[in-house]
């Protein structure tokens, strides 16, 4: 969990997606998963909540996405979303979408509220028809294990994790009308279960009154600017959905864009985005560090995303990182093949502090101070491209021995 | 060196660059390279040659870049081709074009032919100037290097390596006008010297008779299909070139569309570059083998070509090629993900012969013939998408723990 650094808003160090006001959460083993592990959770709302959700751009989509937009597209409003990990549901035809509507409608039925209010997320092998008996006994017994303690919190962000090697949540709680709201969220990352694939699922928790499209609006704008600013290897899931839900039980009068702390509520919601879009490319398979990017100087804001997201993306940037080698060639190739304007004679490159490359010529710099510097556990790549006012910031994570590791790994 | 597969041309097994009349090649070291490999080559024509040329789309282009193309549009012949490896040139300010053009101007001296008919191209280290003395003591005593033997055409395969593990060369011969023409060409992949890239050169020698637009033309079209089909890392370089010199010496009428055998050059000229860039995939850093991408079924070439490029440069598929893992959720989740038509229900996946998707269901395989199968080395990942007609094939290779090693080794 990080530290907030807006005025706006405050981290609550001991808050849980069951911190605003509204939510409880929780999981349980139902035997998908080979361990003991948590497999199965669900959040709940007890009031119908203005719900939003991003998805994967994949065109081959898993039968939970089509559950979920289904719900959502129904009302605009959830009372619970249900997930499990272990199988992704991808990949299983019509008994797979038949599966995934059944998991709804059992968990509406079992939490007393109705269908079209229950999304749907799942995780895992793609291709393997769930073990339905599994998780139908599994989400009978869901209701009465859901709490607003952090360790039923806990339990569900374990119930959707697959190889993730930490739980990732944070909270925040930000004054709208004077009323206290808090936003929470809850995210997993790039893990695997054979024949696999990294998946990314978040979950975001609020107690703020907003309206629909309100929400759903700032959700894609956060999005691009922090889930859509990550890569670990580029692989983009056919599971990939992100979920917002506002219970409306704080009290303040309806957020709308006129309301004078629109902005503070899009930056606390903004900020809990990016908490965890960092944590999944800290947390991305094999990794050894953080790697942020930030391009300044870019023709517009949409260039500088670009260029951010080859670099971040390179595999020749990602290896040096690893191999703490103040590579700044392989960073400005990756800017100039990004398809984006740049000035080939105006390029400055920074590592942390350290400047390797001036007006695209290098600096003689402090080679052990580089190789201390590129050795911690987070390293920022600054590239000032001196064309415009166009900026961006994108993470990432080093390419190393155990990303290969994992993904060789033979089936078994 | 592969077999021709196609009617109208024949593959030269013991044919080299300088097989094509009027040519000869060499190479020798100069000192650029810290080893006593060769770093400095060069082809030249005894006749102007009809030149064409192919760059890198890299906003940040090297020096040479600018040199080669200066040369190839005054006139559009060229009587030479002057490479190093060992240094790039790129990212070398004003000094680092001065010197690129001094080399064109000494080699133009030494051998006896006008400035503008000498091509320059260079692989190596980014960021460093060139170290002239060496180079121009070098260019002095290359001349009397160059010989029509397959040993000097070695030399100047050996002056264009960094870290490639083999040469690679190709020669086939065509009948155009009942005459026998000669289509060879040389290149260099994916190597590297700190701070390093993955730099592309090839070089294609003929004699035939061929107008410069033809031949351009030619070319690009023969780019599209092979050189712009592999991928290692999805990294462009600063200095990537492809340069085609004919002779016009086989006697035969100048080569036009409307030529009965501009068919049949065409075909030769694809293979040439075809086996040059496979070389190059099964060739990349760390590879153990050569994974073809064969799509059909697209709504069109364009379309396949983009999805192929998809897969193969998916690091999650090239890790599992490497660990021999029949991952075929990979596979699909990277064609949905190309941004391209794909019905999702109905993808057929092969792994050489072995089916293991069908109409996007999974199909039960034999798991050990699919281990032994993705165990070879060459691994064809054939993707039918039953959606219209469009086809391609791309070529890349594994991802393995050398190319970490190999890309995070620390610049010593």
């Amino acid at each position: 969990m990080e530290q907030g650094t807006g005025e706006v808003f405050k981290v609550v160090p001991e808050g849980s997606i069951t911190t605003p006001k509204g939510f409880t959460a929780g999981g349980l083993h139902c035997g998908l998963k080979k361990t003991t592990r948590h497999d199965l959770g669900a959040i709940l709302c007890e009031v119908p909540a203005a719900a939003a959700g991003v998805y994967t751009l994949n065109r081959v989509q898993a039968a939970p996405i089509k559950v979920t937009k289904d719900s959502i597209a129904n009302g605009g409003t959830l009372r619970a979303v249900l997930v499990n990990s272990g199988n992704a549901n991808a990949c299983t035809g019509k008994q797979g979408e038949e599966d995934a509507f059944q998991m709804r409608k059992s968990f509406a039925d079992a939490a007393g509220v109705s269908e079209q209010e229950v999304a749907v997320a799942s995780t895992g092998v793609i291709g393997e028809l769930l073990k339905m008996d599994r998780v139908l006994d599994g989400i009978a017994g869901l209701p009465q294990r859901l709490g607003g303690t952090t360790s039923a919190s806990e339990d569900f962000c374990q119930a959707i994790l697959t190889t993730d090697l930490v739980q990732k949540m944070v909270c925040v709680s930000v004054e709208v009308d004077g009323k206290t709201v808090h936003v929470a969220g809850a995210a997993k990352g790039s893990g695997m279960i054979h024949p696999n694939m990294a998946t990314m699922l978040g979950f975001v928790t609020t107690d703020v009154n907003i309206g629909r499209s309100s929400l759903q609006q700032l959700l894609g704008k956060a999005t691009d600017l922090t889930f859509n600013m990550i890569t670990v290897d580029g692989d983009t899931s056919t599971n990939d959905m992100l979920v917002a839900m506002a219970s409306g039980l704080a009290g303040n009068h309806e957020l709308t864009p006129s309301h004078p702390d629109y902005a503070a509520f899009a930056a606390a919601l903004q900020y809990v985005c990016e908490v965890l879009a960092k944590a999944i490319a800290r947390d991305g398979e094999g990794a050894t560090k953080l790697i942020e990017v930030q391009v300044e100087g870019a023709e517009s804001n949409r260039s500088a995303r670009a260029i951010a997201k080859t670099i971040i993306g390179s595999s020749l940037v990602k290896s040096a990182v690893f191999g703490a080698d103040a590579n700044w060639g392989r960073i400005i190739a990756a800017a100039g093949r990004a398809g984006e304007p740049l000035n080939p004679d105006t390029v400055d490159i920074y590592l942390g502090e350290i400047e390797t490359l001036k007006q695209s010529r290098p600096v003689v710099f402090d080679e052990d101070a580089a190789l201390e510097y590129l050795k911690g556990d987070t390293v920022v790549i600054r590239v000032h491209l001196h064309l415009g006012e166009g900026q961006a910031i994108g993470w990432g994570c080093d390419l190393t021995y155990d990303y290969v590791r994992i993904n060789a790994a033979y089936r078994t």
